[in-house]
């Protein structure tokens, strides 16, 4: 057996079942090894930002790591700004990255660099593998590494891979780190803070804390405390929509944000951090909240949000036994008052605007879609509207690196083929990454891509007056449109094979939007907004 | 006057004429500024890659540097692979990257990540400028440090290109740093060398030193000394054709390299490096020189390797100044008899081969244009074919990161408004930067693309048995098969604007090339092979 065997054989022991790969002439073994293991699917993207993007995306859905596979430096840098936002998600990731036989190295042949350095801004954990004899024992802990939703990156130089793997006999096992505890002072803090000023505190939900178990009992804590939920403006996964626990994002501008968080005089944090302006402006805060406000760290991140918000509730006396003592009385069981209200369908029509897509949007989610939002400046309003739709996952950007939207999509397609996938994507967005399609189509991923194609730079020309610039002239209005020539959608989603049609009513949009939610595979449309 | 309005006047006042661009939030105050600067064309890519790749093809033809544009650490990501090409190609390269704030840096904002970090493996020179006040001279020792042929990145923090730049009056001037010197010592031993054995010597040209003029004087030297002239394999811009002297490139295999470089015992550089294999393969050289082979590095790596050959062609009694003589004296200049004759031009027909394609490259270059060429497996013999063709410049791989050849095909075309530009692609490649396609329609290049379509990484199916695997199964095949589904290449250049045609015949290609050829502005012939 070789080291990249060896390798494999680890991955699939430890429940990798999925490898997104671009692989390359130092990874070939890998490849080859990839059929003596039954449990790793590959799964090939044409680009290695579509790779790395989808693994961030299947991760979301399920909490576990897909592993990755790139082709040395240039491959891993290409990979690198979909890592950014996957770290930024808390996603859980293995990438297997190929280089030159260690002997090899140091010739500087033209493809050699330091692809260490290279991943260390965007991993948590790096490491070079140095022989066949240890590739599955470092497989492991990057597997380990890597569950609390951390990025791993492991180095496997070519002769790593061929050599026989000396002295292996069974595939080690992975152990996830020790997680970040929870305080029961702090927990004992937050209570008290609670109990004595409910109403001027907020919950501020992160992170893993935005799935709907953690949701119900923070919503039991508010509903029993007079405290308000609110979400990190950059979530990686809300479970939502009618039903659940309806929860308020922390708007992206300042001022609002501001205004928002100036009501509270505490925030409690559970697997969030305090909250921050996504850019600095002159003259705008960076800090959103109000001077004076006091921070408790309810859940550190990556620690057991549950069981922090279990403590909190069982501490402010509203866990769930109680409801179950009164559900078991024969009361109604605890209904809190912020749960969200399924919204009576909108029907709107006629020429698309960004309100009117958000009305309609709202409707139009099916229960137990998994809805990805890249809409930037058309979709201002769709988190809000779509408060109460049918249940459902809404994924969103997590570090602000663009484009991130299609390659995650196809991530959660694959991490969830029972599902279906709403891709909510601007055109200048979407052409960071449009390879997507491409593997949406190869594994007839059950996907909708909505392109709102409003042909600028929109969000740029916003924050053009924010920064304080008044006005701009002709070169620098160039570099804000993308209009010329107009990005043709369909042409492109067709020419990667995923079929397309082109709206400019919400009529045809609903009716072309329905057909892919009746349909399978992958699906494109173009919204002219 | 602000930061950024200081930074661009510097880049104006020191011959910086484009900016590539992908500006986000925190470059908006250098977007603005750009109208207040008459020196500087700002030129907008729809992804990084193609930002920094068509930077690279730009300085390739003329040997200075362009700016560009990037957005933080992300955006920088994106481009670090074109990079790694750019450093490699000894490229002229100043990157602008937007940073937050200083005083934002610490909030840890979603878009914050370690730039300084993510740069530093793909760059020659990186610095984060302090202040508004420190910009403009910053701004002129990264223009200084990339003339010789490097790649210098500068951080500019938003509040560094908003704040007033206090002090600052006139834009300071780029100093180059002190160039690597020639040793007459070195010189001497070559020549020594030459004439003792010249038959049994190479010289091994690379970088620059593969410009007409430096070739004149090599072949000048091997015609007197019987030494025979090699190029790298890689080289980044080579000027050659008919009429011009020829030279054999090292081949990419190893057995063939290996075979070559037996026939030499002593190998002189310029601006070139000892030749080794471009992956390490079990069981076969890394190195590719005959053992004991004797190196003469008569041009470092950045000197002035013009000076370094016309010394040694006087150290060897083949200077310029006696072919003036003789010239004067009535007889016909010196006409190595190493010079490439102009190929009579072969007609083939009939379904396309790769064999057939080269012949017909062979006649259709027309004179001065520039040939870009990562046709890889499809075009192994063009290099070979096309020495006698008509006289052009020929832009090659240079660092292995694959894609390169749509964005340094729009950089040359930018470069050379004058000149066709001849980008040579394989399906494979040019779906890592695609969005290269846009830029062409957006400036109307004149540029016409042949993207050869075999539907596969059929590299990776050689290399598979270069490495060892003797055979692989349906997995490890999926991953080397891009035919499903077929990428319809002309449908995804009129998505973006560039007219494209599909071609099955020679005829129909030599139809379609000559209408591009005739014609101005972009455009992309499918080529079915």
């Amino acid at each position: 057996m070789n080291g990249a065997e060896s390798l494999l054989e680890t991955l699939g022991h430890n429940g990798i079942e999925v490898c997104f790969a671009n692989p390359g002439t130092s990874e070939m073994h890998f490849v080859a090894a990839l059929d003596r293991q039954p449990h790793v699917r590959g799964v090939l993207g044409l680009f290695e930002g579509v790779v790395t993007g989808a693994a961030d995306g299947y991760s979301r859905m399920l909490d576990k790591p897909a592993a990755t596979l790139l082709h040395l430096g240039p491959g891993a840098a290409n990979g690198l700004s979909s890592l950014h936002n996957a770290l930024r998600a808390r996603a859980s990731m293995v990438n297997i990255i190929g280089d030159h036989a260690g002997y090899h190295r140091g010739l500087d042949a033209p493809l050699t660099s330091d692809i260490e350095g290279a991943l260390r801004p965007f991993s948590n954990w790096v490491r070079t593998s140095p022989s066949a004899n240890s590739i599955a024992k470092d497989a492991a802990d990057a597997i380990g590494y890597s569950l609390p939703g951390q990025i791993s990156s492991l180095i496997l130089p070519a002769d790593t891979a061929w050599n026989t793997a000396e002295g292996y006999t069974l595939p080690p096992n992975a152990v996830a780190p020790t997680p970040a505890s929870i305080s029961p002072a702090e927990v004992d803090a937050a209570a008290a803070r609670l109990r004595e000023a409910g109403p001027r505190t907020a919950i501020l939900l992160g992170g893993r804390a935005l799935r709907s178990s953690q949701l119900e009992a923070a919503a039991r804590i508010a509903e029993a405390t007079g405290a308000t939920l609110l979400a990190e403006t950059f979530a990686p996964r809300t479970e939502r929509g009618a039903g659940r626990p309806a929860v308020t994002k922390i708007p992206y501008p300042v001022e609002p944000s501001v205004e928002l968080l100036k009501n509270f005089d505490a925030l409690i944090f559970v697997d969030a951090k305090p909250p921050v302006a996504f850019f600095a402006y002159p003259d705008k805060p960076s800090v959103l909240t109000a001077p004076g406000t006091t921070f408790f760290t309810l859940s550190p991140i990556g620690a057991d949000s549950q069981q922090a918000l279990e403590a909190l509730s069982e501490a402010v006396g509203s866990s769930k036994n109680r409801s179950s003592v009164a559900e078991a009385a024969g009361s109604s069981p605890a209904q809190p008052s912020l749960r969200a209200q399924l919204a009576p369908a909108p029907v709107p029509s006629g020429t698309i605007t960004a309100a009117k897509l958000a009305a309609w949007l709202s409707g139009a989610i099916p229960e137990n879609a998994i809805v990805v939002d890249e809409s930037i400046t058309t979709g201002r309003d769709f988190y809000a509207q779509t408060a109460g739709s049918q249940s459902h996952d809404y994924l969103g950007g997590t570090g602000g690196s663009i484009g991130w939207a299609l390659p995650v999509g196809a991530g959660a397609a694959i991490s969830s083929p029972e599902r279906k996938v709403i891709v909510l994507e601007s055109d200048g967005s979407g052409m960071y990454n449009p390879q997507s399609l491409w593997t949406c189509a190869r594994e007839q991923l059950d996907i909708v891509v909505l392109i709102f194609a409003n042909r600028k730079y929109q969000i740029l020309r916003n924050e053009m007056s924010n920064v304080g610039v008044p006005d701009f002239g002709p070169k620098a209005e160039s570099l804000l449109d993308i209009g010329d020539p107009a990005i043709d959608w369909v042409s492109l989603s067709q020419g990667m094979g995923v079929p397309a049609t082109r709206v400019e009513t919400i009529e045809e949009l609903d009716r072309d939007f329905r057909a892919g939610m009746a349909d399978s595979g992958p699906r494109l449309i173009e919204v002219f907004v």
